[in-house]
């Protein structure tokens, strides 16, 4: 069977046309696209729509479409895969050195960009949508219902590991009262947040997570990590857990808040890995079980990855809504990158591809018990 | 240092003392009380209880207190527990016949007796005390949250797997006008169910969890757990989730309900197992991740262990009032044998020894999210 034969049997099952008129519907403009698809797998897709061989409306609705039929796996065995599967096999993806890299890339680019995309609180972590649909407004949501999770109060000495620009901590600070610590790897996001937080109780440091007890005196009555376990690495996961337990006070709370996905892996998506997150690797349930047993006590398990669709949505509108000003500096084909990257993740939060969970934990289990919210 | 040393150096690091006049202290009526934990562990602390060795008014805080020192690890290395892991490492505990074995002896002996511990509904798990301190009223609390999270319909098909005397599948047929098919390997209490629930919609069946596929024709909606998990056995967990996914229809929930704890472990604590639940064993969250992964996808984890404690001490406090009645029948042995299961089990809650966990999970992932409630 052709390439062109294979993939059109495939998009059948889900139900996706190829220059069809819906809306989800795959324009293609350029017959090499099979070619590359199946020679290339799920980064051929990616780099092949940035080339502009391709088009789609509803590109999130097409993603969701077809890795509800059984894309993710369908596509995802290819050389190009077997060989970031071995090399995330022999190699730690996520040392000092190259978590650096990670940061500089890809969080170091382009604050302005980031603030339009994000909007208000600059919050690059899925928002929660409930009883709501505007994108600030569930930022809100997701800041209250992390602090009210972490039982936050004003006397709370807080630490926030991988804290972005500084809104959470920012956040925490005004509303409840607190002193907040983040730490973060990239330089640039430390200088946005230490240039545009005047906070005295906000101190954000730019650090490895793993120089916490050495380098931040005292321990920390509650700890968050809002996205920034994807960065970990599943072979770090455990010392990422061990450097809690020791800074986290004996009745302190700890919430991880990271994209999951069902099932273990050791590499994110060839694409994802090349153009956005490099070195990134989301935890399963298994792994991330494996990471606290012994340590800590789950209290809670919430997954809200159903959100991560409207948070992705609404960057993409906030994109298109600010490109006019950033058109000329990135081009065209950053553009198509970019679009490919948040509707294709809205897409797969869509097909429940990829998970998002809140998390949290206490040392020894709270005595009278853990009241979980939603 | 002696056996007597050794304890009561532990017992003052849990500020509980020998012969104390406050109600969480020990009163010991025989001196080769220390000797026998010492040679015999935690199943010689229960053993010599039932003997009459000691007494304690407030044996649940005393249990609270020492586990919440570190009792469980002080008195759990014996050999008694070292030849209980080599047997449940070398065999199957829940084996089709082994199985069996612990319902004849646990759940079919006295439903009377059950019935007055357990109070209305007859739910032999733990209740959810929300806005009560009524038994009854938190056992409603629990049907209906179980109802709730599982998103019950009127029109749904719906599989009690380790049903007890009926009370969920009555309440869900009752409450919520759906079929309910119960399973339960206890001849009394299915005996029990047939002659005391007279809804039609009402099926409870005598059979093992093994079977349902061949024996019981079409798929269901939902199904439910509550209470089971823990006599399934670590090395039975696997099959115990495929079996579930052959039968549950697409679009689907599930819903376990178990105790559980935070630990790894391949045996139940030696007095539990040879007094109370013969081959019953806890899953830890890596075990059951380790169960699911790869059949289905985690919808919600809520852990409401803290609401194990006021259930025993419930459940204690009717098997008082109505002891007068049993008496004879049962005896003064019998009577300790319960106290120290009822109020210990107290104690192991309250510490959070112990987990009480109720897992969502569909296959998938369901389209547009779950919706988690508490």
């Amino acid at each position: 069977m052709g390439s062109k034969q294979i993939i059109l049997e495939f998009l059948s099952s889900a139900d996706v046309k190829i220059n069809g008129n819906r809306f989800f519907d795959i324009q293609v403009n350029d017959e090499r696209f099979y070619d590359r698809i199946i020679s290339q797998g799920t980064l051929g897709i990616g780099e092949s729509y940035m080339d502009g061989w391709w088009d789609c409306k509803d590109l999130a609705e097409m993603m969701f479409r077809t890795l509800r039929a059984g894309g993710h796996a369908t596509f995802s065995k290819t050389l190009v895969n077997l060989l970031h599967v071995i090399q995330a096999k022999l190699l730690n993806s996520q040392t000092r050195d190259r978590s650096k890299k990670v940061t500089d890339e890809h969080y170091d680019v382009g604050d302005d960009l980031y603030m339009a995309l994000l909007g208000p609180y600059s919050q690059y972590t899925c928002a929660y949508f409930k009883d709501t649909d505007d994108l600030g407004r569930a930022q809100e949501n997701k800041m209250d219902l992390i602090c009210r999770k972490i039982q936050l109060k004003s006397t709370d000495r807080v630490l926030d590991i991988g804290c972005g620009w500084g809104g959470l901590a920012k956040w925490m600070a005004e509303k409840h009262g607190c002193n907040v610590t983040g730490i973060n790897l990239a330089k640039g996001q430390v200088e946005y947040a230490n240039k545009h937080i005047s906070d005295p109780r906000v101190n954000i440091l730019n650090m490895d997570y793993r120089d916490i007890p050495e380098k931040i005196e005292g321990k920390f009555d509650k700890i968050v990590s809002v996205g920034m376990l994807e960065h970990v690495g599943y072979k770090n996961h455990r010392i990422f857990m061990e450097t809690i337990k020791k800074v986290l006070t004996p009745e302190g709370l700890l919430l991880l808040h990271c994209c999951a996905r069902d099932i273990s892996g050791t590499i994110v998506e060839p694409w994802i890995e090349k153009y956005i997150f490099p070195g990134a690797i989301v935890p399963s349930p298994t792994q991330l079980t494996k990471a606290f047993e012994g340590l800590f006590v789950l209290e809670d398990w919430h997954n809200i990855g159903a959100h991560y669709d409207p948070t992705l949505m609404a960057w993409m509108k906030n994109l298109d809504a600010a490109w006019p000003r950033f058109k000329e500096h990135y081009g065209e084909r950053f553009y198509r990158m970019f679009r490919y990257y948040l509707l294709g993740c809205a897409g797969a939060f869509r097909a429940r591809d990829m998970e998002l969970w809140q998390t949290v934990y206490s040392h020894n289990g709270l005595v009278g018990g853990y009241n979980s919210v939603r």
